[in-house]
């Protein structure tokens, strides 16, 4: 099945203590498109403006991303900028210039109405609902959101996670949003919200996820190198769910399975900078990333 | 097989949020005995003073620890005092009062000496050095450090590594006695010094195993409920030697089981002050836990 996925496009200007990059492809969208292309059809709905490169729009079509939903509006594209020092775990903000994203208002296109699963990426949770509103007939819908708006729209925030069905945020998100420094009783409260699963993503620690019958979780694949940690979370959140839509289910196995990927995804992602290593892999690499996860993971039963 | 263990034998005062015990049995080679003592015979070689609790001897006993290696010295017991905040990674130390622990001088009995198991707990690594020389034919020597050595004896460390078939330390740790920020080169480091593998412990992130073949990763227990997370690492320990010690293998399954199990033991240790949880396990309640860890990390391959 098609997923449909709603967040930013943007170009980012990345240090990290391994090198950097000016205006490279980035953005929410772009990660979780790219990386949940290798596994389903991607629709994607997001602004850009005039200035943003043509070839950065021939990537996305090249991973045979749906691109009728990006807007082309007037102005200039949402850029960032950061930094990230040796603890790769926190980006430090040094510059954002909105630009389109500013008033940037999700229209979805008709005939991406009938999609199942959505990824609504980290935005405005009043457009995160106005997205969901306009599907007729989603099944899974899964959302990312963040400390600006957890502080500054939780009223809201709260009113879109009764329309989901799985929160994806990091570990600090998960305390903030439910006050709870125990991740056991965040996940409980966050499930209490609304959303029946919600995956906790833990850096470099890797990921979990709580659901009514089970919780699994997921390592970190150990890396030698990680050059650019950004994009990390929205590749992971692409194989997640670009795994489930791929398969059309939802069952307790297809989601490990989707919690394997999608660290499989954030692993790649992080070994190079921009889109340099996810828009280059192919299902073998991947599968050979996956089988590597069992390898780190497994061990026989303790009698 | 037996193993034998090296450390401290203390009485804590420890505070987190969630209550306070005073002058409680506590110590690493205490915490790691009575883990290792639900899988084989343990042989405890530390110091006690004249105002130790003849209670506390009893309950070492209770665990069919050997406990003939416990000196008594002239003065009082080794005492630490710390306090926790919610961030149950880090201990804060009030009060350090090492009394018969500054001029401990571990003598192994001469029953002790044919022990093919060892694990040598956080203390001066030339004392650790001199532990290892009084057995006739280690098989396995394992070791725990600290930053205190890590900064004020590195040389001594670094020799007494050389003797050390596994070292197990936390993150913070590989970082500082290697300056390598990325844990797979620390462990890599590490290894050049003398081990054939690393144990990396990280708190409620679990803990890595890295060898010359294979890499593992134990998840932590999520636990909804962690009372007191002092002695976590020495009943990790305890665990992890303990099973190795009780198979009397260390081919690369039993490794990995071993990491379970001391995983495990952890997350049954800091459920409760002092040994309050540990002492009173059932091998039964230790296989459930196990099983448990399965579940949290068994996926189906991916095709």
């Amino acid at each position: 099945m098609s997923i449909l996925v709603v967040g930013s496009v943007a170009l980012d200007s990345v240090k990290t203590p391994f090198g950097e990059k000016d205006d490279a492809l980035g953005g929410s969208a772009v990660y979780f498109s790219v990386s949940a292309s290798y596994f389903t059809d991607v629709r994607m709905v997001a602004v850009i403006g005039r200035d943003f490169p043509e070839e950065h729009v021939n990537l996305l079509k090249k991973h045979k991303i749906d691109v009728d939903g990006l807007q082309k509006a007037e102005g200039k594209t949402f850029r960032w900028k950061g930094e990230y020092t040796y603890d790769l775990n926190q980006a430090n903000t040094l510059d954002t210039q909105l630009n389109v994203f500013a008033s940037f208002k999700p229209e979805i296109p008709e005939k991406y109405k009938n999609s199942e699963f959505i990824f609504l990426a980290n935005i405005d949770p009043e457009l995160q609902k106005q997205v969901v509103k306009q599907v007729k007939k989603p099944k899974i819908v899964a959302c990312d959101t963040m400390n600006f708006w957890i502080s500054g729209k939780k009223k809201e925030l709260l009113e879109t996670l009764k329309l989901v069905n799985i929160l994806i945020i990091n570990e600090a998100e998960a305390r903030q949003l439910t006050g709870e420094t125990n991740l056991v009783k965040a996940a409980a409260k966050i499930r209490s919200y609304g959303p029946e699963s919600v995956v906790i993503k833990r850096g470099e620690y890797g990921a979990l996820l709580f659901s009514k019958d089970h919780v699994f979780s997921a390592p970190a694949y150990p890396l030698e190198v990680i050059n650019d940690p950004t994009g990390a979370g929205d590749s992971f959140a692409g194989g997640f769910m670009g795994y489930l839509a791929g398969c059309g289910k939802t069952d307790e196995q297809s989601v490990r399975q989707a919690m394997i990927v999608g660290s499989a995804m954030a692993s790649f992602n992080v070994e190079d900078f921009s889109l340099g290593r996810l828009s280059g892999l192919s299902p073998e690499m991947i599968k050979t990333r996956c089988g590597e996860f069992r390898k780190l993971t497994s061990f026989e039963i303790i009698k």
